[in-house]
């Protein structure tokens, strides 16, 4: 599938599907238990940002964390995914932030409220372009990084994911259906932290996409 | 505005975005303090379900509640829209059913883990057609109610509601951009309770709406 058509049917999702602690080093990095099984929760396409765009620090945040991830992009709607047939529901992946306002996280945890605030603010996902399936032989072992101002922060591989990619699929296809160009995000390894305005955000998937987001301002 | 092309644009959109606690008798008789500023969580699209529909039961839920409330549909997209000028955001109304899972939201709060399970499966928001702004002079006291096999579980009115309309779509837009068809549930009044296999659920707005759901078996 080309790039093209791929950025289309990402633009045409009606959701983003975001997994949490799904890298034990980052489970435990934020006190968390590593779980057993997988924990989700929704981030709105209104948050996508795209290379070109910038990520903005909703006042008075001050404590916005990146977190990056390998997105899957879903090629063909399903309900009950079966795991042997969910790599057939993938169309391609995306590199993405999941960024996080983790003061805001922390007071909705607490209190047992929802996430959506801490996780949905317009440009809390930075999403590379489209990137085929048939450039990823395998997503077995892809390195994921990030770096803040030219200091490596996250580097990590998607081998240390807990739950597979076909696993995730499956479970949350049994929740709700999975339509074409919704997101997928996988989990982030360890090394989350700040990101404070002014600085430059890069992250990557070694050898297959770089991104880049100035954060000029910080302030929408 | 009229109902097909309303429907088409509720079709078009990408989020539900959902209002917890808006009725101060519903937080309390869930043991909940009265919220300061609105809580908000999303839902998918993909849960909704339409007149003809059937809401199911994912085993082993043993405690799906019905919660009905007043949807806002939006027809203008909007960011950081404010308080005076959020009525011309709104194309109509409709009428949901925010079904939640308790068991499950009542694990994810006490770990405070994010709520999407509890609220996001196929077919938990039973919703009608599209009601024209127009039909509806006001909505400042819209009398909602719920019915299950015939016998009222919900009767409550927008006029006790905590935070407003204009507030919640402002509120909201400060958070995640609101785009066309995108849907806002303003919270449930007090009666909240279960609904099980083979009960039939009914529920509308006093000279509005009427919809009814049958609920075959409750597996899906
Ligand atoms: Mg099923
Ligand atoms: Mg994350
Ligand atoms: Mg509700």
């Amino acid at each position: 599938m080309s790039a093209s058509i791929g950025n289309k049917i990402l633009a045409a999702g009606t959701k983003i599907v975001a997994v949490g602690r799904n890298y034990a080093a980052h489970a435990i990095e934020l006190g968390n238990a590593v779980p057993k099984e997988p924990m989700i929760f929704l981030k709105p396409t209104s948050s996508y940002v795209f290379q070109g765009g910038a990520i903005e620090i909703p006042p008075p945040l001050t404590s916005l964390h990146h977190e990056v991830e390998l997105g899957v992009v879903i090629g063909k709607k399903g309900r009950d995914i079966f795991e042997d047939e969910a790599m057939d529901h993938v169309s391609g992946y995306a590199l993405a932030l999941d960024m996080t306002a983790r003061d805001i996280q922390t007071v909705a945890k607490a209190k047992g409220h929802p996430w959506t605030v801490a996780k949905g603010y317009d440009t809390f996902t930075p999403i590379s372009g489209f990137i085929s399936k048939d450039e990823v032989p395998s997503t077995d072992n892809l390195e994921l990084w990030c770096e803040v101002d030219g200091v490596m922060k996250q580097k990590g591989s998607t081998k240390d994911m807990i739950f597979s990619i076909p696993l995730l699929i499956s479970y949350i296809s049994r929740v709700m259906t999975l339509n074409e160009g919704d997101v997928i995000l996988t989990g982030t390894p360890s090394g989350v932290g700040p990101v404070t305005a002014g600085q430059h955000v890069k992250a990557g998937i070694t050898g297959l996409v770089e991104m880049s987001f100035p954060n000029p301002d910080g302030v929408m």
